[in-house]
């Protein structure tokens, strides 16, 4: 018998992986932040979830209303990796039988309090008894075939961005950070994006996933990281999980006319190289080291 | 603070359903076995999902296998409770630290021999670390808007049906139960079908489902409730939950049709009536007993 921590959350999901076939309908399967469908001529259909779980993702002296809000936000945040467009969710409940039904209102109300923010209707869910309080968000949304971002896209030359500062999010962000909704349909309905991804087990571990599926490397610059006031240190902004900005690639031509705006929410960090430059730190001397990919897994 | 157990789960769904408001493009929100969603010219989307819980809903000594299936099983059981067939599914997983690679690769192998018989793609899903093991299966299905059945249909004098015997399903059946999608579809494609439900939390509860939302009541007989061999009395058969047979309701024209094709597995078992009637039980003599709804709730 083989312990899953000995193999990590990641050689679990490869694992399974391998197990999976789908048919044509399915654009993309596991692998991406969304499950992406056919749907019509014109849109593909998206299809997420995320489960947080008491103790790991939230612990019970939180907000209940916040953990009900960041509950359906990580799966808002998926769309938006996708450049998609929430538009439906069902929620899955697991309860502690000693709960109490305020508690359970407040969930809702912080839950409801981004459906309406984001016109998604809650069409149902399931309620079962747990011994943590655990909550399963899908998400079912839409997104034009023009517009659809991936992992894969990444090219060589491509400046590499992020949507925020990183790191520190424990201490309080993981729990009512913004989805990048309106900054991801901004970037699709006027730029070209050729990758996309949203930050939730640390920059470096999510950019590995962006070159991993695009076969590319990446140079990324210390000194461009922007830092969150509650990171600590640089390495808390490229490990640290749950910042839920986004990561994303353009073409130079792109990142010029998106530089040209003037805007300050979105951050050049790196570019995209070689695939056998691997994932590379550069300091401002220009010295570089490798990275070696730290980041949240649950196992 | 009042406790859940106070108000119990349906408690709990009513007033969390008050909270909740949709658009027009949601045929049919929470309330029914899957959330009806408007598609294209002649189809709905059918969305729903169904959470199993280690301890409530199985137990680890049961094979990973059965378990497995048992979490597919559930929700394409709602999508056949609607006459819908099911397409796309994710499963999000929360596993404790020391469960084994060998556990999940069975889980897995169970899921995938029902996505496989139905055609389902397995699209994505979650893991995340949990206490214990817990299965949310969500499943994105399609229905012909001509072939929608909701609980909300049942007319005065429909007779009652359904698809299998009933009672004591928790020795054995409910892990290995056959999901009533061919039976749904024969029945829509073939008949006029008024009002369906699937079993899950026992035949008077989930019956008493179909007459609150049809305002209807219903004389169900004692004789003609087909007993599972599992079942030690006809109280097994009423209250107990997890048979996942389907019950629904059809005119009285109609069940002459379906008697007529001389089938073994569509049981008649009572009637609708006057929703002032209420729900009561007839004995072989012709004696009524007002039920006192009873079955399985989660809190």
């Amino acid at each position: 018998m083989t312990q899953i921590t000995k193999i990590g959350e990641f050689g679990l999901i490869e694992r399974i992986k391998k197990l999976i076939r789908t048919d044509t309908s399915v654009i993309k399967g596991s692998g991406d932040d969304c499950a992406v469908l056919k749907l019509d001529k014109n849109h593909y259909q998206l299809f997420t979830c995320d489960m947080i779980v008491q103790d790991t993702d939230f612990t019970l002296k939180d907000n209940p209303y916040l953990i009900g809000r960041k509950a359906i936000a990580v799966s808002i945040s998926d769309i938006a990796a996708c450049a998609g467009l929430p538009r439906y969710c069902l929620v899955a409940l697991g309860i502690p039988k000693n709960t109490s039904v305020e508690l359970i209102d407040k969930l809702f109300k912080g839950m409801l309090s981004l459906t309406k923010k984001y016109s998604i209707n809650l069409v149902g869910g399931d309620i079962s008894r747990a011994r943590q309080l655990t909550i399963d968000v899908s998400i079912l949304g839409i997104v034009e075939k023009k517009n659809l971002v991936l992992r894969s896209g990444s090219k060589v030359g491509d400046i590499i961005f992020v949507t925020g500062a990183l790191g520190g999010s424990i201490l309080g962000k993981h729990l009512t950070f913004t989805p990048r909704i309106k900054e991801a349909r901004f970037l699709v309905e006027n730029f070209k994006v050729n990758a996309m991804i949203d930050i939730s087990d640390g920059l470096t571990q999510d950019l590995s996933h962006i070159l991993k599926e695009s076969s590319t490397g990446a140079a990324i610059y210390a000194d461009l990281i922007p830092l969150s006031k509650q990171a600590r240190s640089l390495n808390d902004a490229l490990c640290m999980g749950e910042d839920f900005e986004l990561l994303f690639t353009m073409p130079q031509d792109q990142a010029k006319r998106l530089f040209a705006k003037g805007l300050t929410n979105f951050k050049p960090i790196g570019e995209i190289r070689h695939k056998k430059y691997g994932l590379r730190l550069l300091d401002s001397q220009g010295r570089e080291k490798i990275i070696k990919v730290k980041g949240f897994q649950h196992f």
